[in-house]
């Protein structure tokens, strides 16, 4: 007898291999399986890095989605997408989470080429209810002509999701739905940081009012009336409201945008859940499912911090329970040097103040808030609203700096063009994360930012190539009166030697510095951001081979350095490095300058390394920039290739 | 005693030059200037072109903010900015509305160029309410530092503005403002065409069900409890809620929001106006203002047909009071071409589908509306919700096109990379108003969709040359299984004679077409869109002259015909011609795969015409393509220069 409760307990995840291994299970065997999930989570994050607390809230919030519905042809849409390890797991792929985020191993968000489950390769937040909307009136469609079952529609919304813009329209847009689609609300008061805003205060303040009783009370009058046959939606509701203290202040905007509301509920109560979604499931209305979930829960650091343990690196649990970062690359990093920069600065110039989009810790603002909290401003997951909020503190006279990963800012592109460059005003982008970002894949790399920015008017594109040099870019930004913007990846900062060396000196507008003589060379190697060190290490190669190529650290992308148009115009070749896409990246803005300044270059003197446009999938950024031909080697090659000197040595 | 009146109340907007001149005025006084004003919008509309409904509906909510408020110091933003003429009139630009959005005449929205009364030169809705939080954060800042008065801040939100999800992002971080911030929401019920949305059709079954004594009632409970000395704005709003109906659909969003809000008030009420701004003003809190008003008011047209009236060419009234259009240019626009072409396609393709953001009218939409109500969907001034929309009904097996401005467009862009070209999903993006939008100016041209969108994987980027090209786009694009962009500006299409030519051939993937032979040419013209016409023209200005060029209707920027780079390699010059930014256009995706496949050609051998990274002021399109030199005339200049002939024929 125990040894079958053993089985039962310990062993059920080695049982499924998918969502209707899963449905054999009793609730009980569920609730063992949670905890088995859980442990399979912690061991997969913490030997590969990946976003751990939000994974452990929707532990049992996805195994209850899935005893109930049939994700083989239903439908489940992820917001944000980084939610999803335990639907992974369920649906075949838990070997893949032992290399989660690495090659050979499972992607960090919903990504349809790793088989039928995930519909969408999403990791942007506020999409999935619109997108939801999008599904349902195609199969409204599709019915007003043909008979046929129709996929239940299922959007799982987490982590401040539900705050953003866009999941707002769609809120505001989902009367177009005369069918069944339900809105999980995995409410767990934090964005990646604690979340911030009104009607984000405004969930809170219900939430610390209420008891776990309450929760199982408002449950259970919710099952009792949920609409069965011959009950429409819009009874139901009513019944409950006379049952249940519903007109609470969440539920109101819900109400305002006549969306029926049910909650709120314990996300962790599998047993609850099950029963609910088995209720839900038959209301042919869209409706929302709020329930409370606890972001790191079932593994006490990350419940105890959520922050820390939003997205992590490896890390180590020692003997006695303590948490440890698994030593990985060391040196500090943009971002580190960024976040001391900012503060030094803010120190100096009372005018500069710092806005994010829920990215405090990872863009290293967390001293400068600290330090600064009230020129510190965090919008919550509104790249949009941060943009905005930035041109009015700088129409007011002071510097902000708009610290957001490059990948999200292109939420925000529309009003960086209209109320920023269009007004030239005088706004400090920070750009973390741009170029190739490693183990986020595809949906977060920043390739496109050279493009969108250096399209606008006013714009001042820059890139520090070290740490000296992120203080630089930072001091040269603030004295413009015009908007500036700093790219920088996701990448140890050089400093030490190289720091010393005499092409670290002021940043001045549009000018490139040297970084190996050019004069004496018949090849220039020109480096925009940290690449320029691949380039440097590709000239020492080459010079041991008795080949001299000048480098160059091209520093601005807009306005262009015209010296470097001078070189090609003197005879001299060009090979361009940078991380970002071919298309409209540095290299596409030279070229253009060069045919405008009717440059009596041959095309083939120039040769532009940069990311072709194809998805780069989930991989170490080194990996990735190798794969992309981005380095040291990668250079040599080509360099030799355009000197037609044999390949071989 | 008669003369006096007269004096009075006719030549009353005679004696305003500036803000303080209204300020003299009577309340009485300020409801005849109402008049004169009205009669002068319709005056300069009907003679120039413009936003007419929206203006007409502002006119006394903006009279009694500068009557209240002093914006010389204070701050006035706008959004949507189309709802400024009133406030023109008034800051002492009455004359300049006589050539409203012409040359020497103002522009149809705010420019700080025109003087101190305008902060942001702002087009697109939904970013005022952001922007004065910034506004008020400065100022929050800089009173923390050192005593002084504290401007008030103003925002007027209007025509529907307020449910785009910007503004949403806005609200949420309102409670970041401790100090006065006032948001006025003129609600008409109409963004460019009826509003949609939940939130929309909450307000108007509010509106419905109150008569104006109903509105009065509220006014007079508001003005009676309004907080004055000793009171909060907390005290204020509890009272109210018991002395008026409070408890409305329309407040509970902003309740829930925590935003104190008070109404709904009459907006065309000017003494109640005045009285209201005069107690509102010293709330030191930011607090929302609803206003009711009537789209058109006061022109019986345009009170009857707002849609018609929102963005209206020129036109007169007969003397049967008849409004007809003012002939101007004749024949049919690209849009007018889509909107048959879209519902040609729908009727022989069931999976097509139509999707706008409050454009129906301005994409050509509405006889698709019309013929296919269930395929048709309007999301209100909610790009982003648009393309996610799309996004999903592509997913579900249906073909839609999504129907925006390409100005607005720029909204969207992250969920186009992400919800659709990161997917690879067949939607078909139809952008509207590509290139030089004239009179609307530097908010509205939509000069960098094609940089956008070639960065992304997977899409495929298209420009009809004329109206039988745009069915080939069309017919082509529906027959992909990816996301396909076709772009085509505010203008005529050409049709006739020119459609019989053997290039309009159907549209194959990357494929140019040759227009006037290339082979016995040196230099051969690029046209991508329809400026191939001017390179036509120029082609026969030049033949005239003894000089053959060949001609090529490129079709496609992604991706791009390498017969392109195959032509300049070997040994032809070309010169290309496009309607977008020179950075990041067409003729940079030539250069980037010119230097790619290692051309051999010399750059000079390549002259790109395209616009510069500057603003475009209003103007005529016409007057704008030939300030940006992208007319057959420059064509020619340039063709000449290349060819080395001397500049005197």
């Amino acid at each position: 007898m125990q040894n079958e409760t053993e089985r039962n307990t310990q062993g059920l995840l080695r049982l499924i291999n998918g969502p209707s291994d899963l449905k054999r299970l009793s609730v009980d065997q569920l609730r063992s399986l949670a905890k088995e999930v859980r442990e399979l989570i912690v061991q997969a994050v913490s030997t590969n890095g990946g976003h751990l607390a939000s994974n452990l809230g929707t532990v049992e919030l996805t195994l209850a989605l899935h005893y109930v519905f049939d994700f083989a042809c239903d439908q489940l849409i992820w917001d944000v997408g980084h939610q999803c390890y335990t639907h992974k797991i369920i649906t075949g792929r838990k070997d893949g989470l032992r290399h989660l985020r690495h090659p050979g191993g499972v992607s960090g968000f919903p990504d349809p080429s790793e088989g039928p489950y995930d519909r969408f390769l999403v990791g942007h937040a506020g999409t999935a209810i619109p997108t939801a909307i999008g599904l349902a009136l195609a199969d409204q469609i599709h019915r007003s002509r043909r008979q046929g079952p129709s996929p239940r529609i299922v959007v799982l919304v987490g982590d401040a999701s539900i705050f953003n813009g866009t999941s707002f329209e769609g809120l505001n847009n989902l009367g177009m739905v005369r069918r069944q689609l339900l809105i999980v609300l995995n409410d767990n008061s934090m964005a990646i940081d604690p979340t911030v805003g009104a009607l984000a205060r405004c969930f809170a303040r219900l939430r610390l009012s209420q008891t776990y009783d309450d929760l199982r009370r408002s449950t259970a009058a919710i099952l009792e009336h949920l609409p069965g046959i011959g009950r429409s939606v819009e009874e139901a509701m009513e019944r409950l409201k006379k049952h249940i203290r519903m007109v609470m202040p969440g539920s109101q905007i819900f109400e305002s945008l006549n969306i029926p509301y049910f909650g709120p509920v314990d996300g962790h109560d599998i047993g609850s859940l099950v029963e609910l979604f088995n209720g839900l499931r038959h209301i042919e209305h869209p409706v929302i499912l709020h329930a409370y979930t606890r972001k790191g829960c079932g593994f006490a650091p990350a419940d105890n911090g959520p922050s820390r343990f939003h997205s992590t690196g490896p890390f180590v649990i020692t003997d006695d329970g303590v948490i440890e970062d698994k030593p990985s690359q060391t040196g500090r990093t943009f971002t580190d040097v960024f976040g001391e920069a900012a503060v030094e600065l803010a120190q100096r110039d009372e005018r500069v103040v710092a806005i994010t989009a829920a990215m405090c810790e990872g863009t290293g603002l967390r001293q400068f808030r600290t330090r600064f909290p009230d020129r510190f401003f965090d919008v919550g997951i509104a790249e949009e609203a941060a943009v905005d909020l930035a041109a009015g503190l700088a129409a007011g006279g002071l510097r902000p700096l708009v610290c957001i990963y490059s990948t999200f800012f292109q939420r925000s592109m529309d009003q960086v063009f209209q109320e920023v460059a269009l007004q030239d005003l005088p706004v400090i982008f920070c750009l973390d994360r741009a170029g190739f970002v490693g183990p986020d894949g595809p949906t977060h790399h920043g390739l496109m930012d050279i493009g969108l920015y250096r399209m606008m008017p006013n714009m001042i594109l820059c890139a520090p190539a070290n740490a000296r040099e992120v203080r630089l870019a930072l001091e040269f930004a603030v004295r413009q009166g015009h908007p500036v913007l700093i790219r920088y990846p996701k990448d140890l900062a050089k400093e030490g030697p190289e720091q010393q060396e005499d092409w670290c000196v002021p940043f001045e507008l549009g000018k490139a510095v040297v970084v190996r003589d050019v004069d004496r060379a018949d090849l220039v190697l020109v480096g925009y951001g940290p690449l320029v060190y691949e380039a440097l290490r590709a000239s020492e190669v080459l010079a041991s081979m008795g080949i001299e190529v000048g480098v160059i650290n091209a520093r601005f992308a807009s306005p262009l350095d015209d010296r470097l148009v001078r070189l090609l115009d003197s005879g001299k070749r060009m090979i361009v490095v940078e991380d970002h896409l071919l298309p409209c990246g540095f290299g596409s803005a030279l070229l253009e300058r060069a045919v405008d300044t009717a440059c009596k270059a041959r095309m083939d003197a120039i040769r532009i390394l940069a990311a072709p446009r194809v998805p780069f999938r989930h991989d170490t950024r080194a990996a990735q920039l190798i794969k992309a031909g981005l380095t040291a080697d990668q250079i040599v090659r080509q360099a030799r290739q355009m000197l037609a000197l044999p390949m071989t040595v």
